[in-house]
């Protein structure tokens, strides 16, 4: 048993851990949040960090000075998810602390240092994904925002201030932003941290190089002269200076609504033992064999009748409701059921129903809401594609991978697809139908959509199954164009499919997760791409090994007045 | 002591390592091969593989089946750069194999097993860098490469077909190529072989799955529909194949050469406990303090008077010596020297005369042997920005950091330089000289030169020292344009390297690793630089978790009839 897994065994004996099959649990809303506040005043929003450090999500640990777990990060994405739906006339938003001189100390180091190296990616990943949240809110919602420091920013808490926009750090002597993750835990800034520094702010090496070996970290004039913030404010003019951007960022947006927003009601789900009932799919858990079945319920109505009609609905509206319920089962899978190998996707309705749901939005693409909806899909979709298990789409008679539900079988590792019918089944053939929306709106971490990776050797095809837009394909022609791994005769689906299947389980999970990370991103890199890719996986291999995670490491030696003691070989 | 500490240890009682303190050596020439014959009959060239399965580096594993271990690959680097310069006629590379009905079985296994973490991981990095030197013999000097696939090509055999233009495989009804590394060994096909299936020959990616995970692979028409290799030729047409394709790349070929190569004659170098002389150089290690100083050397001579001058000099010219002892240098302590933190480069000679030497070679742009000289000093600067240890350029006074040479400060991760002389010393104060060499020929793994690199926040910086190209330029201004990271008085100068290199070698090993990884290459990704982040990076991960490498994992008990035992989880 390596020393990761012994760390697993400690934090399985933690309070949530003392039956391994308790859940965490993705879903919140402002009124049970302990860590956030979410407060909006006209244009201007403001999420204000007040983190509870007796509310920890495990045991072991006080969440002192704003730092933060899993469960403070789960509270300020539904914030920013919030802030999308519920307050579309939000056109500005401050992030701030309520700690006196302290933004926040980042990462808690004590659940680092306690976690299983599993739930540490996972920590990492989420928390990523949360910050691209917050850019993507700027960038496709016009949501600019602005970190206002009233003190230290250490680790994350840095990190996280580099996912806004406008960077302002109080000047009181003693106020500094810091990544001292490597000379004080020998990990690395792994939330986004390093490549954001050089990427985004573009920070030159050598500046970067020193900033993040230097503990205390930067502040004052070398802080802006270095691009590590837009600016220091005396402590005198923070507040006008904060309410002056804030406003200012409010007045340039583009972000234009009329109306109030939709109420994103709380998920309706049943648990079972091996089961999760959601209204618009269900999840199947088979332990034994390692796998986990998503079905996908096309729309039980229509479409509405205007854009009102869809505001009317809210959370009810199907793209929504179907959206929201899919991050969920995804994020389920991913934190608490760590032995699933595979996620198999299959679907059940009418696929014509499914893109009359991708014409309407198309129809009303600028309407706030169904722009919302298309940008929290493209999320999903991308969560989808960051998920460490091997995915596969069945598709089968009586499914409706149409339209947006199309993008899982083309973010799957593999898809099968049955030719014809079934032997004495009367749903209707297997078919694959595309529309404008697998052409566009729903890019990969590299900016390329599905489609576009995955005919990256040749255009020509891309072309020739846009084409084919509205159409329904069956799977000798699906395959014919390029669209499904393989179709089969029903003679042979069982065998292919199980074979398949156990094939999966039976290899290395770590493998896996490598060939998977490596091979769904071909072509090009984003900063967002390189996150997972360069940072994360250099992160995931220190978080391996002995200097930062053995008993003489420096997370596990961190607040014990004992120095790490280093393997001091470079590799 | 985790298992991979425990490995080392193992392979530390092995023949070359029961002194830890034997040398790997990185020079050869094609008298000694054991491995590789090169042949060059006109205009094609072709490197044939033989391995001979008893001259392996270490003791306890046979090369069998052309599989191959770091001193294969060291022959092969060896070959190709000869290639380059002793055979400036040939046009065409044809790689192929000696043995019958198989091309190589890649990585030896049983090496793999018993390497070190450090080990496993700079023999990646090197048979990476190796393989990138072929593409860019095809690139940049005019060489396409052809691979004759007699049988099976299997994981890295099939990841060094990669690197060249054309794979060409048998149809004998059995010959495959296939990454058995999945599904055999739990690790990944690590040498580029992931990035260069998705990225160079665009394989779909479903289909990149089921190849990635068939351990027999995927042979005859599947093999050309899915792009894994570009022809399948029947046994009978093998070698008039091989002959016209090899004709054909050979015509086509841009390469134009009149005369003779020049003579690779070994390097000279003298070796001490704690120092290496080379003619160019000097290495000094200071062991208790984790440091190797590189102390490179300005040219004795001036240029010579003529490229017919240059070609006579051969090997003695100065630019091409100075560029082989130097990789030589930084292979010896990334092999050899693994406890070594920090490299720091210096130099002593007339910024003057280097700057000479680069206005030679841009006069002689033309000629084959300059072309080979400069893309030779950009291969060895890569390998310097590849090198996981922290790197230092202290610019003092007497030293000659000009135009190539001011690439080894621009390519450390931070630089010092002394404002002015020292006191009571009579040398020329120091100063930094930058030429046309620093904008262009010098190109990154991410594409950009490091000097656009350094400034991609401020492009109006790249264009101020632009003008300055020629001029000698002192501390203070030096750091004002950006160039260094601090220009000290001499009266703080001591201090503060002291400060910093014993900071340095306080700090995880694994952690500056993974920093420096991520700093070094802001800005764009390309193929080569994502097979360094995304692909290695993963893979050492692999390489560091018990599913791989525990007692009970796929390499381990690769061979001895047992299943692997897995950790289920998926992270």
């Amino acid at each position: 048993m390596g020393q990761a897994d012994q760390a697993g065994a400690r934090e399985r004996s933690g309070k949530t851990r003392t039956d391994h099959r308790v859940r965490i649990d993705f879903q919140t809303e402002p009124t049970r949040y302990r860590h956030w506040r979410l407060k909006v005043d006209g244009e201007i929003a403001t999420l204000v960090m007040d983190v509870d450090e007796k509310s920890a999500l495990f045991e072991g640990y006080d969440l002192k000075l704003n730092s933060y777990d899993l469960g403070v990060d789960i509270e300020l994405a539904d914030a920013i998810d919030r802030l999308r739906f519920e307050h579309p006339g939000a056109r500005a938003l401050v992030l701030r602390s309520a700690k006196p001189r302290v933004f926040s100390a980042g990462a808690n180091i004590r659940m680092l240092a306690g976690a299983s190296h599993a739930h540490k990616v996972n920590f990492c990943k989420f928390t990523n994904e949360t910050r691209n949240g917050i850019e993507d809110l700027s960038e496709n919602s016009g949501v600019k925002s602005i970190c206002a420091i009233n003190g230290t920013a250490a680790g994350g808490g840095y990190e996280l201030a580099l996912a806004t926009d406008y960077i302002m750090l109080i000047d009181d002597g003693s106020a500094a932003v810091s990544l001292p993750e490597l000379p004080l835990l020998a990990v690395l800034p792994g939330t986004g941290g390093l490549t954001r520094v050089s990427d985004k702010r573009r920070v030159r090496r050598d500046h970067a190089d020193v900033f993040c070996t230097t503990e205390e970290g930067v502040k004052g004039k070398r802080a802006v002269e270095w691009r590590l913030v837009d600016a220091v404010v005396p402590g005198s003019k923070f507040e006008e200076t904060i309410d002056a951007r804030a406003k200012e960022f409010a007045a340039r947006s583009p972000r234009a609504t009329s109306g109030s927003g939709i109420n994103l009601m709380p998920l309706s789900r049943r648990f079972a033992d091996d089961a999760i009932e959601y209204e618009t799919l269900s999840v199947e858990l088979d332990r034994a064999a390692r796998l986990a079945t998503i079905l996908v319920r096309g729309p039980a109505t229509t479409t509405p009748a205007s854009a009102d009609a869809m505001t009317a609905q809210g959370a009810e509206f199907w793209p929504l409701k179907l959206a929201r319920e899919l991050d969920d089962a995804i994020l389920n899978i991913r934190l608490n059921e760590l032995d699933v190998a595979v996620i198999v996707f299959k679907s059940s309705g009418d696929a014509n129903d499914v893109l009359a749901y991708d014409r309407f939005l198309d129809a009303n693409a600028q309407h706030w809401l169904a722009r919302e909806i298309r940008l929290l899909w493209k999320r999903v979709l991308k969560r989808v594609d960051l998920t460490s298990r091997s995915l596969v789409t069945l598709i089968e008679p009586g499914s409706c991978f149409a339209g947006t539900l199309a993008e899982l079988p083309l973010a799957s590792d593999r898809s099968y697809m049955l030719i014809g019918s079934r032997n004495g089944d009367n749903k209707p053939p297997a078919a694959i139908a595309l529309a404008d929306v697998n052409f566009g709106p729903y890019p990969m971490a590299n900016g390329l959509t599905r489609l576009a990776s995955r005919f990256l050797a040749t255009p020509g095809d891309l072309e020739r199954v846009k084409a084919e837009r509205g159409k329904m394909i069956d799977g000798a022609t699906a395959q014919r164009l390029g669209l499904v791994t393989f179709a089969l005769d029903d003679i042979d689906w069982d065998d292919e499919v199980r074979v398949f299947l156990e094939e999966r389980a039976s290899f290395s999970p770590d493998a896996l997760t490598g060939m998977e990370a490596n091979l769904r991103f071909a072509g090009p890199e984003t900063m967002e791409s390189k996150i997972f890719a360069r940072l994360t996986a250099w992160q995931n291999w220190i978080f391996q090994r002995p200097n930062a995670i053995g008993e003489d490491g420096a997370l596990k030696r961190y607040g014990t007045g004992q120095k790490p003691a280093f393997d001091t070989r470079r590799v």
